[in-house]
């Protein structure tokens, strides 16, 4: 879940510049109009120590009109604010319809923080998150806009980054004892905090998860991501009366997780066949050792057309036997499919005590080609993360092991492997004109890899990226990483 | 919450027969219409053992369709259940768009009995619970009506059932070991029960509570309900190709919690005297000693217009010191609280510690007033049940003690008090052209009434009746009300 905030986004300082003053404009702009709207804005901000949180929200009261932004810090309770439900310290400064409130700290501090000391135990922290769930329900079901961000570092960038402050005598006073405390419960926090993000994304109120080690790419995701989130809010409010301007052009695509993967990556025959051979030997092994412990296996490859899916899937199958196994290719729904609720089809097709299930392609559907061929309303595919994430919890908490593989390749390396199939007789069938089509939205499509792939990586089933222009290559990374798994689950 | 369903409904035979044949020949015609809906219709049957659940079943068997009806009893998991997770077996047997399927059991079945026989944590339950809430609410999102019936018995009602069905020696088959274990823990599956059903009663999926003593009252209502709510959702369903038959008529507002008050009771003026002195005394003393261990006291007058409420607030009032209370009455919300959240107006106002506040009118309002003259839409005003629990359970979460009281009168001593009003100078101000044209809508504040009693009376914070046509009495019974809850609280 976090992967993707630790490549190392970076702004150049020319870049930063170009881009503030036209972002600075457009923050008043829409300030402006946001004056007469009927819902208020809730940013709350949260994430790692010395991710630049401070910084930013200082950013933001130079950025925005101070007149109609108010930022609430939540330290210790006051004795004023012990006196009453925890909630009252949050509902007395919400703010009204019309004007922004940037909440620094939040509900999420306590329920987080009390977690990671080992104070609460795990159904406390889930009660929490889900009366979290409700608080925002009602707020959102008000009217109000509500942005969370997340900053998050690298374990090794938040170290980095502490020390530094506590070199520089100007900046040293902002580290504290705490901060290092927090630092040594690094992974826990981690941990923690991603139960509490991925349980509390919802389709209402989403995270947003931002790389905090450059203060120039922070500043500027996290301008624009207000921006565009209020200004694609205004264009639905109908109790609006000023003319609205049309919303700012969106977030360029950054650079993002797919980019930072090496696609050169590749294998000779001799060593394929070697390490083929070794594996799928393991692979066979450890099959039958899960079966005999009833340990149930679900597969997931999704991954770009003519990406080697199908090759990589009969690489995993022929170290099985065909008693114990299901491949089901997801393609267009059949009519009982599509008159119930679009996971029923896979709920169907989960496998019993000691089977493997593969789907080739699968529930992400929802949010690849649904969402990018308009088949979902964006409201659908947006709380769709959510639901997929509880599917793949629960199964999860029944044992069932969910490796889920994302096969990469270029764009040229598609085009190419098209031509091939064209000029393949036995290959023919398998390229249409809709394949040409959908190359045109590669962008789109990457887009939306991208955003699945950054909230539906779970701790108990991350995704796997599979650098596949070289087919060898692919098809030893996926049959090597099942077999890791594999073992460690047994 | 049960208090509605332990006031002996019952239908004649004549009324039943009456009835049944209009509703058979409805529920015929609105599934004629159901099949090309683009939604699929799951009742949930849960409750008492004993409360006619397997027979009312039995009857819409009878009464509807079987080849648009499917029902699912739920009973120990088969081998291939436990091979899956736990929703498997639920999402195997979903309804398709256009039929109905009915649930017996379901999945409240297993978090209710095991946290009765101990077996898990409040806190599991409530993770239970809110995993509930959005499993149903992503079938809800995804089109499905959702109609969760819930057949109560009260303790007593239970006990003669059982017995009953042992003295019959046709029907003595039907009592197992099992119904008498559950039995002896009525108790504790009613707090449980009201517990589950309080967290669950959403604005998408509310419950419906029957009362199961009587045979024909519980199936006519069960199938009044049905019909009205699918015939609702029709009426909203966009891809509804076939004509729509207008809604058949609602509910008749049935025999309620409100009409099984004595409003003859009164109080001599002696008594009354006696009385007001011996309470108010034991209050004053009561109220110091809440004031000296930090408790604070929210108390909620609601009722009808010239009921009395004032004239009872201030024989508490006078019992306290000016520093240590505040009242806040109810009326039009100022500019700033609504461009809030209608709940702020009273976060807002929730007393310190030690403190006391009484609202005259109050958060009921949503429910009451802006439900009947249409303020609040009716998403809105079914939400807010539950967002009124769940504040008021942070009251009691905090140690706050919440105290809600009904004040009642009947429309003949409400006109000959407004006439009063208006024949007594320094009263006249209190009467207006409103109360009058409010008085036309006697029967809609009472059907919102009963029904806020029925979704919001918690084991925490419970309605309390007043009899009121007598002032004195209502005034006695308020103040002898609150010495008693407020001594058992210290």
């Amino acid at each position: 879940m976090f992967e993707s905030a630790e490549i190392g986004h970076k702004i150049s300082k020319s870049e930063y510049e170009a881009q503030e003053s036209t972002l600075r404009i457009q923050l008043l702009e829409i300030q402006e109009e946001l004056k007469n709207a009927s819902f208020p804005v809730i940013i709350l901000i949260g994430g790692v120590d010395g991710a630049g949180k401070g910084e930013t929200v200082n950013l933001l009261h130079e950025w925005i009109d101070p007149r109609h932004l108010e930022t609430h810090a939540f330290g210790a309770a006051s004795d004023e604010e012990r006196e009453r439900p925890e909630a009252w310290r949050f509902w007395r400064v919400l703010p009204p319809k019309g004007k922004i409130g940037i909440l620094f700290g939040s509900w999420y501090t306590h329920p987080i923080i009390d977690r990671v000391y080992g104070k609460t135990k795990i159904a406390d922290l889930d009660v929490a998150l889900m009366r979290i769930n409700s608080f925002e329900k009602e707020l959102v079901d008000d009217g109000a806009l509500i942005i969370k961000f997340w900053f998050h570092l690298s374990k090794q960038a938040q170290s980095d980054r502490l020390k530094a402050l506590m070199k520089n005598p100007e900046t040293r006073w902002r580290v504290t004892d705490v901060d290092w405390q927090h630092f040594k419960l690094y992974d826990k926090f981690r941990r923690t905090s991603e139960h509490a993000i991925r349980t509390t994304s919802t389709g209402e109120a989403p995270w947003i998860i931002v790389e905090g080690s450059d203060k120039r790419y922070r500043s500027i995701t996290v301008g624009k991501h207000i921006l565009n989130l209020i200004s694609k809010r205004l264009a639905t409010d109908n109790t609006q009366e000023t003319k609205i301007s049309p919303p700012p052009t969106l977030i360029e695509n950054p650079y993002t997780i797919l980019d930072t993967l090496d696609l050169e990556q590749s294998l000779s025959e001799e060593e394929y066949k070697r390490l083929l051979e070794k594996y799928q030997g393991r692979l066979n092994l450890l099959f039958r050792q899960a079966k005999s412990i009833g340990k149930s296996i679900i597969l997931v490859f999704e991954g770009w057309d003519a990406a080697g899916k199908g090759g990589i899937i009969r690489r995993i199958t022929s170290a099985l036997d065909a008693r114990d196994y299901q491949v089901i290719p997801i393609a267009a729904p059949t009519d009982e499919e599509r008159s119930h609720h679009y996971l029923w089809r896979f709920w169907r097709h989960l496998p019993r005590a000691g089977r493997v299930t593969i789907f080739d392609r699968s529930w992400y559907g929802r949010v690849l080609v649904e969402r990018v061929e308009g088949f979902a309303s964006e409201p659908e595919w947006m709380r769709a993360y959510n639901e997929i994430v509880n599917f793949e919890q629960q199964l999860q908490d029944h044992g069932t092991l969910v490796l889920k593989f994302w096969v990469h390749i270029d764009p040229d390396e598609q085009l190419r492997r098209f031509q091939l199939r064209q000029e393949t007789p036995y290959k023919h069938y398998k390229i249409t004109d809709e394949d040409f089509r959908n190359r045109a939205k590669w962008n789109d499509y990457e887009l939306a890899a991208n955003e699945m792939i950054e909230r539906t990586s779970t701790e108990f089933a991350p995704w796997y990226m599979v650098e596949a222009n070289d087919k060898k290559f692919a098809r030893i990374k996926v049959v090597k990483t099942l077999c890791d798994r594999l073992k460690k689950s047994l």
